[in-house]
């Protein structure tokens, strides 16, 4: 059978990690949905589809796993379409695994199943929490996972979020 | 390295999979983005960015490939801006792999090396060809790899083609 | 129950009111969707969606029909997400009504219901064939109810199509 | 003469319902636009442009108004250009009804008459009070018409808000 | 007074510069709209909106014309919207001058007022002519006024269009 | 040389016209962008694209500068291609005059040059104090050029703040 879970991924963290092994398990094959996909270079989402992209695969890589797609999809600020929208650029899926009320909703009502999952220390590893740590100069490397460490150190990620911070 | 073809694959025939091969001989890694990714159910683009998907990614799995990246694209009918688009959606590139004179032109203005490949029987391998023969009930199977003829089958593609070639 | 019908209604025409008289005596309530609602101006769409919307209405008082919903749908040019479009803008429904193979396989992809309708003199009531009337000055007034011959009058229909015509 | 009303009506109350009754008495004939139709399944705006054509219609024939027009217009984000956007999708009208400063400065700009309307008991019927009451349990259906109560219990509405306000 | 005239200027040519001599003359002021802003490496429409941008500004100078607005107008794909549009991006205009039965029927219905001009040589002066004409690399500089060749020769433009060319 | 500058200019003020007159003593030419140029009528943007246009190009004249252009540029809500989109509309530049870290990043990551300015008189010359203060009927003319003042009684801009403020 194949999950599919929906993120923004900005970072993707080790609760993400957590839950992709989770589905997996439960599940074989993922589907990775980078959500905001279009969205970048702002505090809220400073990183590219594309560089969320590279965080993913390499992850997987390091876990070692092997049934996963990733799937980049741009917003479309319509919640009644978005299942369909999801679903369109996505391959075929079984279960959405989401704990979020709206993500249930807006999928069941177009016949798709959600199920809920556990939660992975959600409020240790929160993208807001490592983007507040990244422009306030403080360790993050800890809540993600090594692949990620390496992206973002490739792409000046930190700094990127410190410039961003100023911004404001 | 790692080089970027992009296609509408529509569908993923094997013209395109002797593309991948010689690519991923050349520069190791390669992405591979599904152009036109909200087109389908035209004659011209009957199959959906997830069904695309599906298809590219059995492949490579059936060419033994690993080191790739499939990156659905949306149009955004723009091309002065199209090179920024897709950047932003894939990881980073060397080189993009293409023959087509216009996207030589978009990529090399932005600053993207573009390199021309060898040209895989390009008249029998034929999107347009495969397209015409599932209309009207010819045999394309042989055109295309055998991950790509059970991803048709299994979403009833051949007759999606016919009904689709009925509403002209 | 409740119908679905969808057309450009360029302009509505005798051949659309007869599918209507089908639709409600079969099934009680129809909904009437004006397709490409943002179309206007073109040979092709001579018509805004607001002009189309006062056709309908009117033929609908016209031929006593009580039980009728018109909803303008603008066009998002993408069929795999349409039907989620269309059913998200409309009146839950229970059938679609269309002779259309696109319309029944981008809709029956999604569990709508879909079913064929009798064709109402086809050849004779067109919508391109009322157009080219009014582009050359020909009798076009029989093939559409009073009530559209009357909002035509009113908005100056026939003269705007022969101009349109004048620009290609 | 025909007057135009714009608003979200989410839900339709019976604040919307006198306004609608005052327009009829004195302008006979009334297009009730449904703005920000694309809007759903968010706090602010649980229901679809669907639903609320639903309870619109509903509404009408309970009150015994037959001179009416419902017509969905999405948001376009550009108030210089709003007025022309409704006045394309909406049947031809003569004034436009509103209290709001907004509303009647890019209305009269494009040359349309805009008029203001007596306050029907505006801190009573509010569509924010009306989600808020729903969001937290209490008894909201004295504020908007018997047919609105039908179609939000039809809908699961009540607790479509319920869970909505989960997700904060 | 201040006059507005619309075009696509793929390229500029000797054609619209008698035009825009013309209404300095008549209206003293003129805004020259660009349209299809967004539009370029098409074989119709090869320049971007900034190289038009540029060749209209220099020929300006070369006429010693000073009373002129430049502004570019992406499309919008919507005529019922169309007039709203332009002058929302547009300085407030007096009349627009155009031969098109398009543009008068769509600006005319908006309250503009709307004003033929005489032709100058339109079959000599040509953008589909001089676009073939670099495609087959003949002789088309007569046919652009001198700061037009010198901005066309600065980005590269005749190499463009036979590029473009080779695609089809 | 030629330099660039964008801001919303909502209005343009005195902050702004001397970094023009900066830029063109030390670059000579100054594209002029008009950035957020779809919005209008709200009390964070009154002023129109070509409200805003026709305010710059008075005060270019008032203050005898000659080699600039003013490009009107819409969001796209997308920073990772903003350059891209900003580069396509405008001539050609050599250097991004900014002091936004956002635009310095997004700029330079697609090899534009991004230099800092002076800051001129930043708490005393602010367009959400002009704003404010035309909201709330105090004295606001000398934050602006003559130019500027002329336009804006010209268009009754004070009078357009003071009712979107009442619309809050």
């Amino acid at each position: 059978m194949r999950s599919l879970i929906i993120g923004r991924f900005q970072p993707f963290h080790k609760g993400h990690a957590e839950l992709v092994k989770y589905a997996v398990k439960k599940y074989e094959e993922i589907i990775v949905v980078i959500g905001s996909a279009y969205d970048s270079y702002t505090l809220k989402n400073p990183f590219t589809g594309g560089e969320r992209y590279l965080m993913i695969r390499r992850t997987m890589e390091e876990m070692g796993i092997e049934k996963y797609y990733i799937v980049p999809v741009p917003d479309i600020n319509r919640y009644g379409v978005y299942a369909s929208h999801v679903s369109d650029l996505s391959p075929e899926f079984d279960v959405v695994l989401s704990n979020n009320p709206v993500i249930k909703e807006i999928f069941e009502k177009d016949g798709f199943k959600v199920e809920s999952t556990p939660l992975f220390e959600r409020e240790k590893y929160s993208g807001t929490e490592i983007r507040r740590r990244m422009a306030e100069g403080e360790g993050w490397e800890e809540l993600v996972p090594a692949a990620v460490v390496d992206t973002i150190e490739e792409i000046g990620g930190e700094e990127r979020v410190r410039k961003l911070n100023k911004a404001l």
